[in-house]
């Protein structure tokens, strides 16, 4: 059987994760939380497991749940969209990332994309028969030369792929940033996939400036979420998909074939919990804390960063400490001091290696502490 | 946004629960079970929840699950699968065969569809660029003219579309099938996505005649399997793939894409439940008995039709009743006497109107006398 992904391998994340639980090293690798969720929500999951919400939801999802979505999204960014219409439930952001991409991308259109790039991105433009077009990011601020932006734009340019907070490098996007790609679109058949799974994780007072918010940008834009981030669930694989009438039409067609429905009894779990926005109101201050606990036990050490202005993971630089490619340092680290993290120059397509590495700071404090404490004496 | 996939609408399922909820109809179109799964099953997936299995499963499926499912495969067909590299645990059974068909199908590839067929095989086939060829199976038999499917051959054929027990005519293979598909593709670069979901529900004695008991078989086939349809939980979403490491290593390739991985604590609740075989042992005896209840109640009809001999499906004919085509009267029956069912042409890709009705008999026995007493009286 020829492959149809021959340069994938397993991915990083796997392969940290494993070697962090083979050798019992602090896994401050893979983006997941070192902590559980909420037993409110826990229990919530119970009741309708309980009751006999078993079987299959709605395509679209459960109604319930698309309600609260669009309540919570109204709310948090004055934007509406329509439950009946605009908003899907998915398995999970890496199922709505895929749809999105396969809703818009036939072979030969290129399809831009920034990078780092989280690593499902160009398998799902490849899967498709586009072609990447890449926006090189470098650290350490990582932001976007939209001159260079518009220098990548042709005739064939279908789709731009948009991450804030942006994983790996934790930046986020200004309204400014914003106004550039309203620019760039207008007048173009391009479309937008806007990974904002971490939209709930700002730091120092930012403010997420979500595609939506952006009149123009709101009609071309598939947004992407997930609950896992926000609500510390990664292992319920839930996410959604917020996209005008028309992309979203053609978002559930894919979606429907891809895997039809989302888990019933999480769902209205979710509907419920969605509810009291202090749910996801305290997650700056509590992840800011953990980001100031982990570069706090830093100071002193030969690193040097930027701290992140968004997201759940830190970039650090290394080049005043050794010149090691960053996949080797990642994985000595590991075994050596047994903290495991996640070299940067994965997310580049070229294998860019700019001597940083992404630790996951959503750990215990504990957990974090000691993780510094390792890390400083090298 | 120039759609993908133009021919598209609301699924019939879609369409008919809808139509069903809207109207107070019993519900026998699409297929769920009427009635809950096991409380013990719940217990076990709260046990998990509560207990912080709820970041990440592996990409592949927590192994104990994978485990369990080596052990069952073992057990049932006497065939050997190796958890670790040719077994992977997928957002349900949707998802498995939209990757299968991902991972084999390039465009311009010709793929051999057993029609009726279910409705996401040919949608997973478009997206992928390959060519629908279509083998026709007909009412009251439904069974398979290898001379016929022989012809549609190619050298262009790298993909044929399985699934036994089949929905929606319940028809089953024979131990001959597998051969004639044997012989038919050795020697030829195709692969077959075998999709069994059916696996436990045969009647009057039969026995599944899984395409991995044959041993050529087995080394071209992806395997696909549902918890949901076995255990009575469709709306948890998850299934499996079952394939030689070859094939299930581009399976995964595509799945870690697609989804990445699977709801944990259900996966972990899983593997506990599957070691006790009597879950699914007495299913054929439980819903063979509502077969006949549901084939009981329409003697006297003027209705004719084979008894299923797997599945949760039954078809009838109703040329004797009325000349109608059978979506009209599928809306029609919903309406003024309150069953819901599918009409079958939806299954075939020129609508073959063969005058046949889909009835689920996977609903609480009083539900089934009293649809098939409002059907009796037609
Ligand atoms: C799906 S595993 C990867 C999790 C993640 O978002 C990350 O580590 O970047
Ligand atoms: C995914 S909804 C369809 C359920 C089903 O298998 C059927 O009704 O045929």
């Amino acid at each position: 059987l020829k492959s149809k992904l021959p340069t994938v391998g397993t991915t990083i994340f796997t392969v940290m994760s494993k070697l962090a639980a083979e050798t019992g090293a602090i896994n401050l690798s893979q983006g997941f939380p070192g902590f559980d969720c909420s037993p409110e929500l826990v229990s919530l999951v119970e009741k309708y497991l309980r009751n006999g919400f078993n079987q299959y939801a709605p395509m679209t999802g459960v109604p319930a749940l698309r309600e609260a979505l669009a309540q919570k999204t109204a709310d948090q960014y004055g934007v509406n969209y329509d439950p009946e219409t605009e908003i899907t439930v998915t398995s999970g952001a890496t199922e709505a990332i895929f749809a999105a991409v396969t809703a818009v991308v036939r072979p030969g259109d290129e399809v831009l994309v920034f990078e780092p790039a989280y690593d499902s991105y160009v398998p799902a433009i490849d899967l498709n028969g586009g072609i990447p077009v890449y926006v090189t990011l470098t650290p350490p601020d990582y932001s976007i030369d939209w001159q260079a932006v518009r220098e990548k734009i042709t005739d064939k340019t279908r789709l731009i792929l948009v991450n804030t907070p942006h994983n790996p490098s934790g930046h986020v996007w200004t309204t400014d940033d914003l106004d550039q790609l309203a620019n760039l679109i207008r007048d173009r058949d391009i479309w937008i996939v806007s990974d904002e799974v971490y939209e709930h994780i700002l730091f120092d007072g930012r403010i997420h400036n979500s595609l939506m918010t952006h009149p123009e940008l709101r009609e071309r834009t598939f947004i992407i979420g997930s609950f896992g981030k926000t609500f510390h669930i990664t292992g319920w694989k839930i996410g959604y998909c917020l996209a005008p009438k028309e992309l979203s039409t053609e978002f559930r067609k894919i979606h429907q074939y891809l895997t039809f429905s989302t888990v019933t009894p999480i769902q209205y779990a979710l509907a419920d919990y969605l509810k009291n926005p202090d749910h996801y109101r305290q997650l700056p201050d509590f992840y800011q804390h953990k980001r100031d606990l982990f570069l706090a036990g830093l100071q002193g050490s030969r690193f040097t960063w930027k701290p992140a202005e968004g997201s759940f993971f830190q970039t650090v630089s290394y080049t005043a400490i050794t010149d090691e490619p960053d996949y080797d340092l990642a994985i000595r680290l590991t075994k050596e001091i047994g903290v495991a993290s996640i070299p940067v120059s994965v997310f580049y397509h070229q294998k860019n290696d700019y001597k940083i590495l992404r630790f996951c700071f959503a750990k215990d404090d504990a957990i974090l502490k000691e993780a510094a404490e390792r890390l400083r004496k090298l």
